[in-house]
């Protein structure tokens, strides 16, 4: 220690003699006191010189050694500090310039090596992705450069180390590979679907059987509106006042599951962004969260709605399509040229129907429905509301002895013939309703299971049919379509009826994917118990005519209508039918018909099903501003006549929306359903396709258009004389007070009395009074 | 260092002088020298002497001080050495003898060591089981201390390390309880069953689903056979003959399942061991091995037989009886005094049946069985087999237009009751045959699916009926009989039936565990799809007359029989008559109806069932050996009359047999059948029953013995006219010869011809011709 301290001091005083005495002084002086102290220190280190000796018992005594050492770094070190001293001669505010410069230069190149690495991260894909691997964030943005839609992508995966694919799993289609070892591995395709739209492919491969590939989407994005997917039990318009967990993407009733009897995998944003789900995907679909609301696809397998697995485990497999505005994106991604095939029969059958009303004879009983109800109810439709065109007479399942019989029962309809007869005189025309369920009590039930015409029961011996209950069958086996001997058998014996009878076609009563058994097993698979009804009516309808389906996830060819779902006769139900309308029309199905005016007999909430009765009528009121709704809708489909309320006003009501109908309605409907088969766009149509610019109309869900020329704002609510209304850009008459009004505007507190409703014609642009 | 060499060489020197020189010089000598020289090495340790005053430059240099302490070392010494120096004087010889002794000593510690772990590792517990938690080899042994079961326990854990358990799954009631963390928990208890019969239960719970507790049995040590658990594809008698991998423990048919109609969790073991398991575990079992044959229990809940799960995980809970000898503990274990709660004439039907044959009138087709046919095959017996007791008739469910009508079909039996009484008149008692299930066919389906009288499908609505097939009917619902509407509503019907047809019983054809819909789902949960027997045949027997049943894990209660599966039209048929009769016999079912007389119609092997017409016969030289086997069976059974085969030497055969039958089998049967009643054994035993000493007996699977006082040995092979006999210890009188036979030994080539059959009954021990 002692050897270390004599060396600096050494050093110390070389330093000093060899350098400009006069910098020196002007700045160290302060530091030489210091160091000076440290110096002149030696006696605190008093030390017993024996002691000195032990301790340091080598060269530390051969004082000249140390001498030529020290002279030997004296003259390196006269080099460094030259340059050194310099620096400190420069005044303090240079200094303090330089220091700050330095500081700049670091966090500079902290701030570039930061977003180096953020860069990094959140990798651009296909010019308009940005995806970061590790948080799983991708945005999408479009040609201006303007995030339209911002995803979380892999939720569920729990693992954050991105890395390429192997070359064996690479697709070598330009589709980008990245895996979450052992979790995860997503494909990132992209794909210009036309000049206007582009779309970029995700598929999602899970290689756990545990891990469910889930995206989510933000919903909440400021001015961004989401549609499409289906009716839900919230019955949300747009799709974000939603609610719900994870549901399988299947047919159902809203009142005991999540989605409606009409479904497509197509999601619609306000921002020009669309979502495809591809059809073998086990999709589920929530729209969730509190503050943030999202949109999450999930690909799940299980028992009953995915339960055969086409891949060894789940995919998810959707396309993102964007273009330069929703209507521009939906135009060119909805199916469009519908008349592809259509002969000028079925135009005839689909203005009839967009022309005359459909009489539905209900009979909650089978012995309720005989030759006589049909009489009674015609003649009362003849008679009384002769101003009615006659339209279709709709005759439910109970023309059969059981359903499944697909033979007329002639024990209660002895004479059916003749009375069909009179009613094609009068003008009626008759739809008779079938299901693909076969009760235990039909005849046919035996003959089916022998020539194994049944859905099978799974893991069982194949020729035990699966039962299900469906309506008045309590138990029932469904027709398993995917083998090639059940349709000739059907057609055959649906074709001998019509041929005895003549009436003018089936209404096919398909229930919902919950219809089929739960452990259904048919003999080609399906993807999912939905296909099963694309499978039925694509194949029935080459053999018969198909005047309806009443659930479907792919759009039957025309002139085949499908219904909308039954809504229970209460202001909620009644307040359910433009959300769900809208919906479907986006969806692509442009040919719907309506529930019943003041509410479904059949309708979904059990409470009303219970205290209904042949006797018990809708609330007068809502009957009254259901049916000032329904006069502007696709088909009008009556179970209770005006006439049984046995109040003239009604009749009068009735009376006069009939003429107002076939003024107007009927015209534009005809005129839009050309339209319809040509683009696809639907015939009833939300405010927003008028403007899609217009975020006021991105909203609104209880009015809608027919075509771009007329609005309608039916009154939805009980007791309610006024209402908001809201017309998009354009000069609109007002159907009540015959004035003309200016759009893009809200009219507040707009008065509409009982017998009326608010409807309004588009003008053209330059009209002036 | 030189300060120590100082001081030893002082101390030698010490004690040289202060000691007895005599003795030193005798023995010591040679050692002394040795020491000597290292004494006068000092010029070796040679060392400059400067050093020697560094090295120690404080109290060494002081030599008066050194002295004093040497001086009380010196004392201290002289005491030590005095001893050592002793056995050093010893011999060469003594010295190997001490290092041996030392050897041995260290060896033996050794050992005792590692019995001492061994014995730890394997405790003992209940003083006759040694249970290794390690390697978990369970040993027990009987009072005079030899093994009699040796098991591998918890085969499927893969963690080694055995804890006690926690305080809270303690059960207090004297078990023993042992953990294999997050694995499997052991409980081991003993109870003295009575005061000849130990009982061990073992219970296993299954700490995480995929743990299926599995304890294995060795079936291979010498001189140790295992019987019991019920028939199997291989018949195997004894069990250790079998062959198949786990399957579960329920009801099926041979041909296509694991294990026949009727089972037991039952096993018993030659060296007087036998396996209860426990009725709630859902139990698989196995026998296999290459060189040490198994048989594996495993508790293991699945998708079909052990579905409905009564714990949360598996458990395997059974019990190792153990007594002096295997019929000892039979005797105290097998369900006694089946004649608590018996009538008169419940006795009366059983000695009928004993007595009088049983016709089986079959029929492939429902056409074929009329009245006339029923009449035809009566005439039959009447006219050409009037030596025959007339008996009983057994019409299969044809009776009825659709099985579960539960009526008589007045198309194909307008006069049935006439028809009946005329048979009764002639002697004749009538049995109809009834399945629970209720064919869709049958008016009765639609009254079952609204009052919910059948099993339905699982996770599905509650009121859909799962269906199943069985013989005819293709498609049928189950009568569910753990509700408390289902067994009133069929008894009423069953006794209404019976009310105007006056017949006399029903014969229950419940079919397999298989024959239950794959998803069947009952108002209580069922164990396993057995259960289902249980419950139908104990609430049936108190509402009608029960003659027997085809399948059951329980025993009804006499007088009702229970039928041996269906053997096919074979010589392999044939050979598994014996073993399977001889199982079910130690499972604790006395009354038994054999098959049919050459086979059955019905039987499992689909070949023959397929090429089966009425014209088609079984094979004459199996026929007749099939006879002469039938004839010493409880119940006879006919389905080829004698007569169809138009050969007088058939017919001959079956008068000569009826006699035999009369003289001999009859009054033995009638004899045995009370003592069962009292005792539970079987009428037909395996021969070990009246010698379970004899080795030899333990082994024979193709002899009987009627009680203790007949020996059967029937011809099993096709052309074969002589066989091996064994007799057990006894004196034995030739049925063919006539000649007295000494027991406890075999007879070779015994010469048998074709219209004879081998049979030797027991005669006093002093008897001598």
């Amino acid at each position: 220690m002692s050897f270390s301290n004599v060396n600096l001091d050494e050093l110390q005083y070389i330093d000093d003699d060899g350098n400009n005495k006069s910098k020196r002084d002007e700045v160290k002086t302060p530091l030489r006191n210091a160091r000076r102290k440290s110096v002149t220190s030696p006696p605190r280190m008093l030390k017993p010189p024996g002691e000195d000796e032990s301790g340091s018992n080598s060269p530390a005594n051969s004082i000249t050694s140390i001498n030529s050492l020290a002279s030997l770094l004296r003259e390196k070190m006269q080099m460094l500090p030259a340059t050194l001293r310099k620096k400190k001669t420069t005044d303090y505010k240079t200094r303090i310039f330089v220091a700050l410069l330095f500081i700049t230069i670091v966090v500079l190149i902290f701030c570039a090596y930061f977003l180096y690495h953020q860069k990094v991260l959140q990798k651009a894909y296909f010019q308009k992705i940005k995806f970061n691997k590790i948080k799983r964030i991708m945005k999408i943005y479009n040609n201006e450069g303007a995030e339209i839609i911002r995803a979380r992508l892999g939720t569920t995966i729990n693992y954050d180390k991105a890395l390429p694919c192997l070359p064996i799993d690479e697709k070598h289609d330009g589709s980008i590979c990245s895996e979450w070892m052992g979790h995860a591995r997503l494909y990132m395709q992209h794909h210009q679907f036309n000049s206007e739209v582009k779309c970029y492919n995700f598929q999602w491969i899970s290689l756990k059987d545990s891990m469910a590939p889930t995206d989510c989407f933000e919903l909440s994005q400021p001015n961004d509106h989401w549609y499409g997917g289906g009716q839900t039990a919230e019955s949300a318009w747009p799709l974000e006042n939603g609610n719900h967990d994870f549901a399988p993407f299947i047919t159902g009733r809203v009142d005991k599951h999540e989605y409606g009897n009409v479904l497509k995998r197509y999601f619609l944003s306000s921002k020009g962004v669309a979502i495809i789900v591809d059809d073998q995907t086990p999709l589920y679909v929530s729209v969730a969260g509190v503050n943030t609301k999202e949109l999450c696809l999930k690909a799940q397998y299980d028992d009953f709605a995915y339960v055969n697995r086409l891949m060894k485990t789940a995919q998810l497999n959707y396309s993102i399509c964007t273009s330069s505005d929703m209507m521009k994106l939906h135009s060119n991604l909805v199916e469009n040229a519908l008349w592809d095939g259509l002969k000028r029969e079925d135009m005839n059958v689909v203005n009839s129907l967009l022309t005359e009303p459909l009489w539905e004879i209900t009979s909650s009983s089978k012995s309720e429905l005989t030759e006589e109800t049909i009489s009674n109810y015609t003649d009362n439709v003849v008679n009384v509301l002769s101003f009615l065109k006659l339209g279709h007479v709709l005759i439910n399942e109970f023309w059969q002895k059981n359903v499944g019989d697909f033979e007329v029962d002639s024990e209660r309809f002895p004479g059916l013939e003749e009375v069909i007869e009179i009613m094609h005189r009068r003008g009626f025309r008759i739809v008779f309703s079938i299901q693909p369920f076969i009760s235990t009590e039909s005849f046919n039930f035996y003959e089916a299971v022998k020539k194994r015409l049944l859905v099978s029961e799974r893991f069982s011996d194949r020729r035990i049919p699966a039962l299900t209950r469906y309506k008045s069958s309590q138990s029932a086996g469904v027709l398993d379509v995917t083998n090639d001997r059940t349709i000739p058998w059907l057609v055959n014996k649906l074709k001998s009826v019509l041929a005895k009878y003549k009436f003018d076609a089936y209404y096919l009563d398909l229930g919902t994917a919950y219809n089929m058994p739960h452990y259904y097993q048919c003999e080609k698979p399906l993807i999912n118990p939905d296909q099963y009804k694309t499978f039925f009516i694509n194949s029935l309808q080459s053999g018969v005519s198909l005047f309806g389906v009443n659930s479907a996830v792919e759009r039957p060819k025309p002139p085949t209508f499908v219904s909308l779902p039954q809504f229970e006769s209460s202001w909620e139900g009644l307040r359910r039918v433009i959300p769900t309308i809208l919906t479907y029309g986006l969806l692509g199905y442009p040919f719907l018909i309506p529930g019943a005016v003041g509410g479904d007999v059949e309708a979904p909430e059990t409470l009303f099903y219970a205290n209904y009765s042949s006797e018990l009528l809708p609330d007068k009121e809502l009957y009254i501003r259901w049916l000032q709704l329904a006069t502007f809708l696709p088909v009008i489909r009556y179970t209770h006549l005006p006439s049984t309320f046995g109040d003239d006003s009604v009749l009068d009501m009735a009376k006069t929306l009939t003429s107002l109908r076939e003024s107007k309605v009927t015209p534009l409907l005809k005129k839009y359903a050309k339209t319809s088969l040509d683009t696809g766009l639907p015939l009833i149509r939300p405010l927003w396709m008028l403007d899609y610019n217009d975020t006021a109309c991105h909203v609104v869900a209880d009015e809608f258009s027919i075509g771009d020329d007329l609005i309608v704002a039916p009154v939805l609510y009980s007791g309610a004389r006024e209402r908001e209304i809201y017309l998009p850009a354009g000069v609109w008459k007002d159907g009540i007070a015959g004035s003309l009004r200016k759009g893009s505007r809200w009219i507040h507190d707009y008065k509409v009395e009982q017998e009326q409703v608010a409807y309004f014609e588009r003008m053209p642009d330059n009209t002036r009074f």
